[in-house]
């Protein structure tokens, strides 16, 4: 059992603070004979990185990932692998107040109450920067999925909801996704959302939003009963990431208003598929997928579907009311640089979280049944 | 790492099928001196069988659970406890075609694609009576929170919606969910609920819900950053509950709607409490609980609110499109008894789950911080 | 973490308390189609039972397996396999003193200063009889080692030492050990044994022993750097048997004697061979066996050798200084059946840890491999 | 699961290559609030570090360990530790035939043959390397023991046997660990091995030798039944060390040969005790040890004794016969640094995993039975 480690087979565990010197994580369990290099990772993590618009955090890291081991000749080893980043811009400065202070709604309070102590230097271990390290392990986690799937798997995410203001789903363009700061798949709503989030900056507050992710390529037959339901983990998965307060697969929370029939998946066999879909004939067709992908906790070779809920950052100018670690009332504000809205940069890492699951369960699928492709 | 377990310290294993003789759990890690009968788990057990109203399946289980080892002279001796419950109404009938089609929205199809064979009496192993042994293994955890942290703590769930039919919350009322075969909160919406699911049960249809588990009296500290977060494990927990396709914490998806603003829970410290309450003064008090009682993945002294969406079973009356396991066309309607709101029997799976989880990290807490109460 | 499980993608769990009504364990990551019948199991039970000669414990039980999961059709599915085993000659009596005083050298001490208290009748979940639910999870395992690598795998054990009689190595014939009461594979060593643990038998007393494993067909590549080697779980596997004190792996011990050069097991191409050997022609072929085919915590494709060490049992006659639970000084001697020399029961029980640990380790291989045979 | 991993509560992933950038581990587990500098896992470092006397390899590294989290304001903050040793004395140079070459007796060909390619540079991952990163995780862990238990407890190493040269236990001295190249605690013997390994290393010969590693001050109750028990996790990592191929607790093998009589450790409760013993008085006290302070599995208060076998290595001069990755036969001998007796410097490691396995144990048992001092 450890904490800071997630997945079985394909495994990684993660290390490091806002404000120390590095953070890292180590791979386990890559299939040897991988073609590998620092590139393969760092073109995820600079769709993460702080600092790419107006909209995310100002903190200036280069993120630069080092490959410290596991990798030979430029291919994976099959022992495992450790990947430092640097931090860079953690900025010496007095902490003052803030040291003492809880600010309402963080992990300041709780991280105090489990340990009697906090590294209260951006947030410590509870800063987002350790998502830096998951975006890291992601790119590992594509490649062993590509080794052994073929290169038809796509793992992408996008932003559906800031606010209260939704996209439009009929609007639906994956490549409107790479022309946007907010990986917004509807351009009109794009477009709205760059008006709406600089008041939000302006006015120092910070709003929620929801993350949608879909894998495509994915065979049936991943995930298993009763505990290591693939939905379980990516539940486990999408929920572990900062500032996330649920989590739905497929219709979700909508499910609860379904009837059975309207529910229902049909099901039928593929034919006269034109052009590039050719290949599907004679195969398993699904005519909707409320499911998400999964069915008693194991891919049906649909989309895996996978949404989530990030609440505004708890770091705003508007004073709130908390307590000191003496216990004394006091007012609380932050100033100085700060996210209006952390759903923005999680994208990148909800994707990271889905490649981690997929290359874990496809581990396990192939230990136990023989997967081959 | 075993697909069938769920948990660290408190950590329990499941087997069994909806149509074999038996079902049970093995519940290991349990402290040794705590009182413990049959009776204990039995009252829990009794809250989920099925047949208790025209609501639930009408399969006539006694589910009678008997200790087999862990216990000596009424009490845990900190060796693995093994709950056993036989199966007594498994109806041996002729499966006809159900066993060679599958049920659109089932795991029938997703069960035969993995292992290439599937046990389709009953569902097998993706039957909703494997979660009888979770129930009973809660009825441990339950023992174990109140073992540690004393009688103060309350694990309660409810149902909050049935189809789009949601309750009142300003007529919440705890006692109520004794009183009604739904577990309501809300008597007024009880009373709809009854003639609104007899025109489901007798359409041979289904619908979907949503379930509320509340934990009270949980110490600030339970919980542990990244991987090991509380809300991480009580989104695995329940998501892995027959059926289940969204869990949320708190505010949970109406947080992407919210402002950081809003979002605060503000901190005073409790002082002028009177009668029940005087014990509070002097103490952490928070003014609103948007969190769930959970900040940076570890518990804050608040209630730990969970909320899941449960969807429509997919064994209803009307066909529906299918194929068979030889990639013929079908329609699949299932007659005899079925559930029409799985929902209902969610809400004591819910709270034991919530048990569970808890109580594991109860131990993981001590563990490391040396916790004593 | 399971203090009771073993294993980690082929797992077993196991229960039960020598006095209690039953035991067993339970099954997981067994691949799905695997022919498997109660027959299959109590192979192996039957060799382990107790009472079949003068030279082991005199209780009298049938160890009749029950498969209560996890099979349908008579093959395996892939979900848990629960095994139950009921116990029938646990003799009702008077424990008189014995409850509140330690036997010397027993767990009886230890558990009592780790919970606060004990089962002591019979040992409790302390006794050999918890070894049966190994041997029953070692029969599946051994099907799970011929499914995936064909009937040519072989997993034997023998016992080569009683007190300081050892075995002549050029006297082995596998055969033998089924012909004597020991499983030892030297016919004149068996016959003086006979003789020997007769006196000991008669006065009382007990004995210590060697027992040896040895897995054949395995191929190389299964087993991993650094903690996941298969010599250190093969170490962990044996030492978790009741009595063992020390576990060897090929020259064991007597390699702290040797010299690189007498220890460096020499290489080869096998060519020339005839007969049933013809077809390891153009293979590696190795000129000693001095690793017990582990190099690096990897299998080389030689024979599997593990030996390991079992104390004489602490129930004896002869009265040996002790204390009570309240700190009294006592003497304490142990009338009633008792097993004059437990190594021999211990033959089968390392058979099925060997089988066990191959069959984890193998599944784990193909995870990250994609071994196909 | 993961294969560089151990440990279940406080765990450690160890990474990295002999002839990589770096090597270092992950500390997880840790309680929060103790002291810790680099300069508390450089102390131990310094005692493993290489070229220390003409008996051990002349490769020079300093071995100096960065903490680069889990530590503020100079205490441990409860989250992960990342410790890592930069690689500087790898020699860059033509490996020439070696890359194809496998030496016998190491794990050059079975790492080929499980994954299909190796890192033939100073033996990759299986480089005696990796166990700086667990020395630097044993400092850890005494630090964990020390917090929780005391300054009582002591992990102490020393080296018992090289090749057929056994000391005379008469003749044990702990402070002589200190006084000689070989950590003996027999001054005479350490004399006559200063001859003996001469002779070995000018022959570019090599030789075995035996470790034993004692724990004092260690409470009875830690450790677990069945597979938690403590004597098996010992032996797990132990056996886990390179070229170790036994592990025996107390009388180990030769209690094969006692009979239950000599075997069984006498109770009785102390008293009289004079000066520095006087605290013993009314406590449990055994007459011998031969169990090596572990009973069923549980610690029983006494010393810990744990001794393993360490086999000679196989980078010798003299050309022993092997094949190549072709399948051509070959012969191999190994010129430049090596290590005459490995066995020397298993001497920190071994007492590092001692420390390791107890910290471990000592946490599992404060969750499950709330031990406080």
């Amino acid at each position: 059992m450890s904490h800071n480690s997630f997945g079985h087979l394909f495994r990684f565990t993660t290390w490091g603070e806002s404000h120390g010197p590095a953070l890292g994580c180590v791979v386990d369990g890559t299939p040897p004979g991988i073609a590998l290099t620092e590139t393969d990772i760092q073109t995820w993590l600079d769709k993460r990185k702080p600092g790419q618009s107006r909209f995310v955090t100002q903190r200036r890291e280069p993120d630069q990932v080092e490959i410290l081991s596991g990798v030979f000749e430029g291919k994976t080893t099959g022992t495992p692998i450790s990947l430092l980043i640097r931090n860079e811009d953690q900025r010496s400065k007095d902490y003052g107040k803030i040291k003492d202070q809880f600010r309402p709604g963080h992990a300041d309070y709780t991280y105090w109450a489990k340990y009697g102590m906090r590294d209260y230097r951006g947030g410590g271990r509870s800063s987002a920067r350790e998502t830096a390290a998951r975006v890291a392990a992601g790119g590992v986690a594509r490649l062993v999925l590509e080794h052994i799937l073929g290169k038809d798997v796509a793992i992408r995410g996008a932003l559906v909801q800031i606010g209260n203001r939704e996209i439009d789903r009929n609007n639906w363009d994956w490549s409107q996704t790479q022309q946007n700061p907010f990986w917004c798949p509807d351009a009109a709503m794009a477009a709205q959302w760059e008006g709406y989030l600089d008041e939000v900056r302006k006015a120092g507050s910070s709003i929620g939003a929801i993350v949608e992710v879909v894998a495509s390529g994915i065979p049936a037959g991943l995930g298993a009963p009763i505990y290591g339901k693939l939905d379980a983990d990516l539940a486990s998965a999408m929920m572990s990431i900062n500032a996330v307060k649920g989590v739905e697969i497929g219709a979700g929370f909508a499910a609860a208003a379904l009837s059975g029939e309207e529910n229902a998946d049909e099901m039928r066999m593929a034919h006269g598929s034109a052009g590039a879909n050719a290949a599907k004939d004679g195969k398993v067709e699904f005519l909707s997928n409320k499911a998400g992908g999964i069915l008693g906790g194991i891919s049906s070779g649909q989309d895996v579907v996978v949404r989530f809920a990030v609440k505004p950052t708890s770091s705003i100018l508007t004073p709130r009311k908390s307590i000191d670690i003496e216990g004394h009332e006091v007012d609380v504000s932050t100033t100085g640089r700060h996210d209006p809205c952390v759903g923005i940069r999680a994208v990148p890492v909800g994707e990271a979280m889905m490649a981690i699951v997929l290359a874990d369960h496809l581990l396990r699928h192939r230990a136990q049944c023989g997967f081959t492709n």
